[in-house]
């Protein structure tokens, strides 16, 4: 049995429970869970963690990321009969790990916590360029779109979004195609069932460019319980119709309330999006 | 001739004058300037514009850029018998060139502009991510420093360059290498001269990372009427002597004025680099 130490609630006999937080840039990952043939986030943090562990551990992730998304703030835990001080495992891990990923704090936490099933909440920040020309230095982490947004048309919407909803209709990738996605771990709730709560929602359009830019960064911020598969990409799929004046406000609460992928817009690009936090 | 149409003073005999800013992530070109069996800014560049106008166009660079180093505000001109209007170079040339390359505007300017020539300042700016651990998503942007930097000390250092001066101690590659450059293009002023002046020398800690990231980004503005070869990076290498406490602002001055390069610090990898903008 590969899964090691997985299950919160078996004993962990004088195991440590380590805690990381970790970045790093999507792009030439396929996605954060370990799949074979394939290189991943978790991948490449079990072998570091093998190499200085000399044990064969499991990185269990807050959530999944897909293939191209980045993560600031993504929160990984492991069990290990070995104790090194926690600095260590900052430096030994960056040292072995290659520069694309990166361990930015680690910390010995209760036997019982599992960086998914404990976490509390998420944020996910997806970034636009908005602007005439794209921009080579932002292509890996901003989508780009090039014709005129009401910004202020896609902030009202937002907030259509906030509370305890059923997100059915923004779950699965692509339009048009019901829910394919049943094999996909869903971080955090029961699987199956789509009920999420987004706590926060807001655009954020106060970070500067270079002067000479002739565009803007539009950010949007989310916080939410737990998200559904590709929910943040078809939400701001969906808001990026708002804002090019396809739908209004009503059109989007219509949408989420129709429970029906269909009806929602195109999943936006993985570059985009960002994993920001989770809270315990 | 392969340099058709390059001397500013020759007949311009009916061409239009082309002036584009562009933008480039350098990471993955070997410098800006044309090397047989390299990729390069400007080879991408001439490709595109070849196809664009079934015409052989040399692309002027206002000034040469290393391996690695980006910029956002590249100024380029080349000269046509092909009227095309400036919104057609735009959109014609971004959608032929590769995704790390740009053109952001483009104008035609009179006969005897030259981007290089003509040029009255440029403005570079060298990003530092000054954090205890290294970040995947800044690493093409920022050099990552993990020690303590005392940045009063580096921004009172700063402001000895400003003037004019002989940079003899800050041009070339490596340390304890007398300067070998001398195949080198130098952007404005005469060969041979080291003489340039800084108009603006200023550090900016002042761009947010995201609140859990445990470091600071230090922006470095260096403003002259010309840079010589590695002159940016000789200067951030010997800041961080200042910043590291191994010199004080005026062990700075003493390396100005010694105009050897040997005294001076190493020199700072490309990739924090940026050509920001070109001034006419």
């Amino acid at each position: 049995m590969e899964h090691v130490h997985d299950d919160p609630s078996e004993t962990t006999g004088g195991l440590a429970n380590i805690k990381l937080v970790i970045e790093y840039d999507g792009t030439d990952f396929h996605g954060s869970q370990v799949q074979a043939g394939q290189r991943t986030v978790q991948g490449e943090l079990e072998r570091a963690l093998r190499q200085l562990t000399q044990e064969k551990v499991q990185a269990m992730f807050s959530g999944r990321t897909d293939s191209g998304v980045h993560a600031i703030g993504q929160v990984v835990n492991f069990r290990t009969s070995v104790r090194h001080d926690t600095g260590t495992y900052v430096r030994a891990l960056n040292a072995i790990l290659p520069k694309d990923v990166a361990v930015r704090q680690a910390e010995e936490v209760e036997p019982g916590f599992h960086s998914r099933y404990s976490a509390r909440s998420r944020e996910y920040r997806y970034t636009i360029l908005n602007a005439a020309v794209p921009s080579p230095i932002l292509r890996r982490y901003a989508l780009h779109v090039a014709g005129k947004l009401d910004l202020a048309a896609m902030s009202r919407a937002c907030q259509v979004l906030v509370g305890r909803h059923d997100f059915a209709s923004f779950t699965g990738a692509g339009r048009g195609v019901p829910d394919q996605d049943s094999g996909i771990e869903v971080d955090g709730g029961d699987e199956g069932d789509t009920v999420r709560e987004i706590y926060h929602a807001g655009l954020d359009c106060s970070c500067r460019l270079p002067e000479e830019s002739s565009g803007r960064l539009v950010e949007l911020d989310i916080s939410a319980n737990a998200f559904l598969p590709h929910m943040m990409r078809n939400i701001v799929g969906t808001l990026l119709l708002v804002g090019r004046g396809k739908i209004d406000w009503l059109g989007l609460a219509t949408v989420l309330r129709a429970k029906d992928r269909r009806l929602a817009g195109p999943t936006a690009g993985p570059h985009g999006l960002c994993l920001m936090k989770v809270v315990y």
